[in-house]
């Protein structure tokens, strides 16, 4: 996957995205964003390929790279065994699971909430939902490069592996009897979050051990999932606190 | 201001965006889109002007109308003092105060959330500040019909008249001593929140009556405003719960 044009390249740069190499028109003409790039390219050691105008036309899907294109890296998913070994002897922690949230944005957003408040993993599906796309690494502001990320294929047969590894699964969802605040959020816990349009699926939602929901008193639909799962990460760290 | 283009117009339909008039070339030939913007447009009482495309091109400033454009609604702010009257008798209430957030789909995020917690206003500051714009509206899923927003020049002028309707001050600071969770945040709160780059600024700082922050563990800077401002919400109403 290529990105193109000095902003999205910048912007990949700035956010921290891992890239496989940048791509200059060998006659482009240093200029204060063109040499933010190569600088931070440098600092980040991402190897700097110069090319004719037309071999970049030729990788150019969009037509739009201003003599500037990168190669960004495949992102690298972490199975989820290896989640679960690390977090084997611990008392607390949390895994946020992402039951098909489509919306890249949304899950960077996600991501960078999750890094700070010391969850120990994310997990997305591999299907039907958005992957760690460029719009991710941005939104997510560097975590992505912290934070495991686990890509799945069946939320169910996670939730069951979740379970055996000793956590509580909870499910957020609005039609709960419990409010976040009631549940019992320590130990560890995976939190399931549901997608844009419809929430959990149904499956999901009865092999969560619990469900829990945020009070809602606007009049307007819902919360976005980001910003839900913000309030429910701090309240699991608010429960778990040390101090 | 005008919106060029289907997705563009179709998006602040679906958003709610108030819109003075829908702009049609004459000859456009309907489409699944275009279907859905008459339609939505209807519903939402929108005037619809059909015109040339000679015409269209002439309101369009980045030539990307393909015959379809509309005309934004001026925002409709609510002055502070109808924002205060409304919650003069009221035991709790919690306004929202962004001390120069920059990225209108920050403020549209942070509209919504608002609404959601069933906050009594959002404010604004005038200037190096994003107003309520088509991305914001498009962020605040509908909720900036419903929630007050006041536009205001002096942030720390807006914090002594909060003070002197009765409201407690508190300024979200990295830097603070206290959690979010060990502060008092019952009643009356204004709730400020900085900058992305910066933060909130020395001055409203020293206005603030507290500072609280929220505890964050990871390794990158910090939570998006909006994210942050979420956390804080839903610990102003976990605080101020009737049941």
């Amino acid at each position: 996957m290529y990105l193109e044009g000095k902003n999205a390249v910048l912007e990949a740069l700035r956010a921290g995205t891992p890239l496989q190499q940048l791509l200059l028109f060998d006659g482009a003409r240093p200029d204060g964003a063109l040499n933010e790039i190569v600088r931070r390219a440098g600092q980040a050691s991402v190897p700097v390929t110069r090319m004719s105008r037309r071999k970049l036309d030729e990788l150019s899907e969009r037509g739009k790279h201003q003599g500037v294109m990168a190669q960004v890296a495949p992102f690298e998913y972490t199975p989820l065994p290896r989640i679960l070994d690390a977090v084997d002897t611990v008392a607390n922690a949390l895994i946020i699971v992402l039951d098909h949230v489509v919306d890249p944005v949304n899950v960077g957003a996600i991501a960078r909430t999750a890094e700070v408040v010391g969850a120990a993993a994310l997990v997305i599906a591999d299907r039907r939902a958005a992957a760690i796309t460029p719009a991710a690494h941005k939104a997510a502001a560097g975590a992505l490069n912290h934070l495991p990320v686990a890509r799945v294929t069946n939320i169910t047969r996670v939730i069951e592996q979740l379970q055996q590894a000793g956590f509580w699964v909870a499910g957020a969802d609005g039609s709960a009897d419990t409010l976040a605040w009631d549940a019992a959020l320590t130990g560890k816990i995976a939190l399931v979050m549901g997608s844009e349009g419809t929430g959990l699926a149904r499956l999901v939602r009865e092999r969560c051990d619990f469900l829990v929901k945020l009070p809602q008193h606007g009049r307007i639909g819902s919360l976005n999932v980001s910003q839900a799962t913000c309030a429910l990460a701090y309240e699991w760290l608010r429960q778990n606190r040390v101090t």
